[in-house]
Order: C-alpha cells, then sequence, then structure tokens
C-alpha cells in the first residue's frame, strides 16, 4: 500500500545503463546520493539498476511512482540513441518535453568553446519538462531536470561523476530541502578509531548502544578502522549538536585513546595535519609497504610542505647503502626485525634531515621472507626530539590487506606521537 | 509480460541489507555477479537493493518471482533478527524452511574450532528449503541455498565477499550452468589499449564496429585506458576463439601499436612481466606521483625478483643527493623539466644498479609550481644498454587523475621499450 508523506518522504534511486547490468561499472552514485538524502533527512527505500530499454526502464518508472514519494535517477541524459531517461519519464507520465532556451544557448556555447558545431543530437539534451525545474550544468551538456506529478517528484540527473557531484550540492541540495514537510534536520558525526576491533568498541560502549535513541549509535568496520556514526534528529543543527555532545564525551572517556578523528577524516589527513601546526616533516623508509605510505601522503594536497621524501627499499643494499642498515644487523636480525626498522627509521631522518622518520619492514606474503611468517610487520618512528620506538604487528590476510594496514598503524602511531597521546600498549 | 526462459535465462540481483540504503556501503556484489553471470551465457536486466525489511523484501521477491527465470540474492543470511531473505522467500513462495543436518555439523564444527559455544540464533542458518540445493560455505556459518518454484530459480547467497565469492565460483557455476537451456558457450576477449583516446580508437576500427554481430565489440574507456570487449557465441570454447580470432588480428592491424595486454593484464603486470621475461631489474624516482608507481609494481607478488626499490624526492635537496641532479639543472629548468626527469632516471638507475630507470617529476595540481602550469609532467626511461628518453604530457583533471595517468603512462613507455616495441610518436 501506498503510504506517501505518511512520515518525511519515501525516496528510492535509480541507476540507468546497460553497463552496470554487464558489470562493466559499480554504481557508486546510489551509495552517494544515499548518503546525501540520509543527511538531509530523506529516507531510502530501494536503489534500482535497469539498463538503457524503454520498456523496462518505463516498469521502473511506474512500480517507483506507485510506492514513493521522490525518485532520483542516475544517467541516460546523454545525446545519444540509448539515453532514454528522460523520454521514459515523459511517457510514463504522460508530460510533454519542450526545448529550453536557456539550455540551448549554453549548449552551443560549450561547442563554440570548444571551437565545435553543435551535433544535431545534442538538442535533444537541451528538452525540459516546461511545469518542471531545471538544473544547470556548468560541467557538461545534460542539464538536469526535476518535475512533480501526482504526489511524486522526479529528478533526473546525468552520470558522469563530475557532473554529478556538483550538480548535487549546489542544484539538488536546495531543491529538496524546499521539499521537505517539515525543518527537522538530522546531523550525523562520525568518530573515527584506529587499533581496536569493533567488537571490542561495541563492547566498551555497549550501555551507550543499547539506550541509545537520539542520537542513533551506529558502528561500522572496515580495513582495520572502526566508525561509531551518532546520527540526531532536532529542530536545528545546534539542538541536533547539543544531543550528540554528551554522548560523544561518554564515548571519549571510554575509549578515546583509539579516536584518531571524526568525520571525513582519514590517519594521512590527520597526520599531515599534526605535522602542519608543529611546522615538522616526516620521512619514510618503506620496505613490505612498497610505497603505499608515500602515495597516501602525496595524495593530499600540500603533502610538500611536509613530507621530505621516502625510500622504497625492496633490496637489502638499498636499504644499507642509504639508510645505512648495518650488515651485521642484516646478517644476524635480517632485513625483516626490530632493529632494521629501527636504524632504517633513523637513517631516513638523518638523510633527508626531517624531524621525523617512519620505516615498515615485514612480510607481505604471500610467501614467508627469511623464514619469517607472513603478517610480520615492524614499524619504526624516530624523532629528532625524542626517542626511536619499534612496533610489532602480526597481522592477517591478502598481501594488499597486511600492506594497508600496515600503512596505516604507522600513520596511526606517527599521529599519536605527534599529538603526545602515544603511550606504549 | 512475461517471457520466461525465451532466449536464454533472464536473471536479476537483488542486494539486501539497510547499510546499502544508507550508503554505508557500496554494492559491489552487483557488478561481480553481473560479470559472472554475462561470462556464462546469462542476461541480467535488473539490480535491485532492498533493506533488511520483511514487507519490502517480499514486495521485490514478488516483481522478481513475475519477471525473471533466475533471481540472485546476497546478504540477509546471518544469524540476527534483522536477516531476513530466507524467510522472506519462504513467505512469498509458501514453502517451508526445514533443518539441514549436515549444515548444522558444519555450524558446530565451526564453533567448536573456535573454541565456542554455538550461540542459539546461528542454529537458523542451517535452515534450508528441502526441495531445493545447499551449497556448503567453508569461509563462514551461512550455507548459500536454492530453490526453483512456478518456473523461477531463487538463489540465495552470503553478503561477506570472503564468503560469497569462492561459494560462486565452486557451487553456483556448476549449478547455472546445469540450468542452462543450451550448451552454447559465451567467450569474451578484452584487448587493452594505452595511450589512445576511445573516440580515435572506436574511428580507427569503425567499419569492425559497423558490421560486428558474432563476435560484437564493445569499446570502454577507464582512467585513461581503452578496452574493446570482443564476445562470440558458439558451440563450444574453441569455435567462439575461431570467430574471435580474425577480428582481433584485424583490430592488431589497425591499432595494434596501443595494444598493451589481454583480459586481466594491468599496466603493471605486463611490466613486470617484461621485466621478468628479460631478467632486468627497474628503480624508480618519483616527484609527482608520490610512491603511486612504487605502490603500483608492490602491489604484485614476486615484484622483488624484478623491483630494486625507488625515491620519492618529493624535496629538491633529495634530487640532488640521491639522485644526482645537478644544482645547475635545479637552478636554470627547474625540478619540473626535461633535464630533471633525465637526470633523475639516470640516476635511480646508477644508485640501485638496476637495469633501467623510470623519473616522473611535474605538477599534480591544485596549484601551479616553479611558474609551470597543473597537468604539465615528464617521464624518464632510462636504460643500462641504451638511451634514455624523455616525454613530455600535458594532462588534464584532478590531482588524482594526473597522478594515476602519469604512473601509466611511464609504465606503458617501460613495457614499451622492454618490448621493443616503443617508437616515438
Amino acid at each position: 500500500m501506498r503510504e506517501k508523506g505518511v512520515a518525511g518522504l519515501r525516496a528510492e534511486l535509480v541507476a540507468v545503463g546497460t553497463e552496470l547490468l554487464l558489470g562493466q561499472i559499480v554504481d557508486t552514485h546510489s551509495a552517494y546520493l544515499s548518503r546525501f538524502l540520509s543527511d538531509i533527512g530523506i529516507d531510502v527505500f530501494y536503489h534500482t539498476a535497469v539498463g538503457d530499454n524503454q520498456a523496462r526502464l518505463q516498469d521502473v518508472i511506474r512500480a517507483a511512482h506507485s510506492r514513493s514519494d521522490l525518485v532520483i535517477f542516475t544517467g541516460g541524459l546523454g545525446p545519444t540513441e540509448d539515453d532514454l531517461t528522460k523520454e521514459a519519464v515523459s511517457a510514463v507520465l504522460g508530460l510533454d518535453l519542450v526545448e529550453h532556451p536557456p539550455s540551448v544557448k549554453a549548449l552551443e556555447e560549450l561547442f563554440i568553446e570548444r571551437g565545435l558545431d553543435v551535433p544535431a543530437s545534442n538538442y535533444k539534451q537541451a528538452l525540459v519538462f516546461p511545469q518542471g525545474t531545471v538544473f544547470p550544468n556548468p560541467n557538461g551538456t545534460a542539464p538536469g531536470v526535476a518535475v512533480t506529478h501526482d504526489g511524486t517528484t522526479f529528478v533526473l540527473l546525468p552520470g558522469p561523476p563530475v557532473e554529478l557531484y556538483p550538480m548535487v550540492e549546489n542544484e539538488v541540495r536546495p531543491f529538496l530541502e524546499a521539499l521537505l514537510p517539515t525543518k527537522e534536520v538530522l546531523l550525523s558525526h562520525v568518530l573515527r578509531f584506529y587499533g581496536i576491533g569493533e567488537s571490542h568498541l561495541v563492547k566498551k560502549v555497549e550501555p551507550l548502544i543499547q539506550h541509545q535513541s537520539n542520537p542513533t549509535i551506529a558502528p561500522l568496520a572496515k580495513e582495520g578502522e572502526v566508525t561509531l556514526r551518532l546520527t540526531a534528529k532536532a529542530a536545528d543543527h545546534k539542538q541536533a549538536w547539543n544531543l550528540i555532545q554528551p554522548v560523544k564525551a561518554e564515548i571519549v572517556k571510554q575509549v578515546g585513546h583509539y579516536l584518531y578523528g571524526v568525520n571525513d577524516d582519514t590517519l594521512e589527513v590527520v597526520a599531515i595535519r599534526a605535522l602542519s601546526e608543529k611546522r615538522q616533516t616526516v620521512a619514510l623508509a618503506e620496505s613490505c609497504t612498497g610505497g603505499l605510505i608515500a602515495r597516501m601522503l602525496t595524495a593530499i594536497p600540500g603533502a610538500s610542505n611536509v613530507f621530505r621524501g621516502g625510500f622504497v627499499s625492496y633490496s637489502d643494499d638499498a636499504k644499507q647503502k642509504w639508510l645505512h642498515v648495518s650488515s651485521e644487523v642484516l646478517a644476524s636480525a635480517g632485513a625483516i626485525s626490530e632493529a632494521a626498522a629501527r636504524s632504517m627509521a633513523e637513517g631516513a631522518m638523518a638523510q633527508l634531515d626531517a624531524d621525523w622518520g617512519v620505516s615498515v619492514t615485514g612480510v607481505a606474503g604471500p610467501d614467508p621472507a627469511e623464514g619469517k611468517p607472513v603478517g610480520l610487520v615492524f614499524l619504526g618512528i624516530a624523532a629528532k626530539e625524542g626517542k626511536t620506538t619499534v612496533h610489532r604487528l602480526s597481522l592477517r590476510g591478502s598481501r594488499e590487506k597486511i600492506q594497508i594496514r600496515a600503512a596505516k598503524h604507522a600513520l596511526f602511531i606517527l599521529q599519536e606521537r605527534l599529538r603526545g597521546t602515544f603511550r606504549e600498549r
């Protein structure tokens, strides 16, 4: 039975494109739009993917029309004969499409800028529902369109991420906020933990989780990290934050030692921020992570202010020659050892005249090395003004997983030492 | 209208879990299963994601039942009250679930192995459809189940990837192959190109694409790479390959210069393979790619045989000190220059006593550097037994895109030079 508007907007998402059904691309738009809608307080009940097929697309539109207040489509707004989303919505709702002069103008200007004529096929992208809304697309040739019919609002958005994301943030957000029946807001605050398992963390905050209502507390584990998402509902942003704050404080009291950041923070962002604040620099010596930490740091704009450089020392002579790991250490303890990790971290720091040196040496697998088991990893953290600490990890999982966890663990300890929250475990 | 079994099996996929609708996880299973089904000749017409809600899950099952021959569910087979997939299918089809002694035994053994009692809630995971099929799950507590009712086959699989993937390959594949109406096979062969745009490549093989029927030819562009997927249908594997081969030969004649691999090959795999075949080694000096190439190479098991190591030279003194880039070069041409790229590649090769040296220096953005524009990149490829070549790129897009394209381009030229297919463009 249809129960429109009973308790907030009921939304669903439709991704259009045969490439989805062939598995050639993964539908990441639906997860993105779900998070976006959840953040503004709209519940999503279905995701559907359907191919570039007029009959099946119409079936999907009819089903969505019968059960949802809001249907958001991505894809199928291109210039080709396979791009059918607008045409299918028009056919199901019996609404005409007419040419939209500002969109024609934008289209023509875009092609002129590129020194090209407008292909005849592109003009259909400027067709819109006259009774609806048009979302301009500064990043492509297809404007977004929206139309409300018989109690359901249909929003049609272009598929390319570079066009979709800005349109959602700049155009669709205010459009949907105006649709919301009440002004209640939903505020989410994510706490990010490292170095503690999900079940262990949940146990520590169990009383809070059992008595949760507003805010709700949702744990999630991913790639060695655990997050707790606190979500509060209130009349405005400030009241929602006032609900979240005491619960967050209680959680920090229990497991704050493992907390490294909030919301969109990542370990690399937190480490770079801590280095920037102290105007200090770091150098790397990576063996089994093979450049992964360097890659994580340099993916962040502005890394060059705090990252001096790194070695990927995949051979013993590289370790000896540049990092001054002594031949005695290599011969007795081996390249995968506490002593080697210590020398590597100190060597990288000295060679690059950095304030901190971080090293990783271990066995990522799939085969053991030096007679040492897969997953054994030593991390070294050297400090110009402090002692060198070495950390022994026994990691499990695939080669990739071991590399990622070793890299994250190194960044976790680095940011702890930078922020003065480090203590031996 | 329902047209079951008319032209092969009509399949759809249903992913179950509220975390999908909240956007907390991306549904990658549907893309994986779509590729899997496409490879065995089964067409997928819909993907649906639905939450852990009995009523809505039943609605989805009824819709799927009415329009598809095969419905594959992932998720919702866990031990909690929120895990509802089996219960919902049972309710819609009116089929009882009964305890399956071998699954009970497997469950108990798994917990005993971990030294734990079986929680009462887990026993529901051993319930199956007595008229159906059970897929054992050596990697978890939920067996997969399948049941055919009124012309539609329902396959219910566990959500965790570590349980799902082996079950699909080992159990579901033979089960579905036995369902297929004919023994016709579908063979796909993917040709992988670099250094040529999609529209340019499509234009060059246009006559072939226009006359395609068997094999079909499908182009796809992704992260600077373009692929052509040739898919042939025939009575057996060998006949399908005989259809593909002459078309492939014709494509190679037109655009073989840009071809670097087939099927699952990646640029890093091809580069490592070419190095291994020649028993040669490579060293890296990365500036604007910040360790990405090292990361790509060392993600491949066995990289240590051909990868000597690398420098991430993010500061000028690192370039001078380790790579012997002269202060004259840095002062006159700058660190982002043809001369610097040349010195870096030669320096890395010499320092690490490798057969090849690869360097990257450029402006990844978001801001210009040394007065040079974002996207300007120089690649150096030095060879112990050959000349050093330097390649100037003007890349567009985000910081990440520029880094990825620069890294891929460097690997593309390296493998060309290794395989002797390199020519100046």
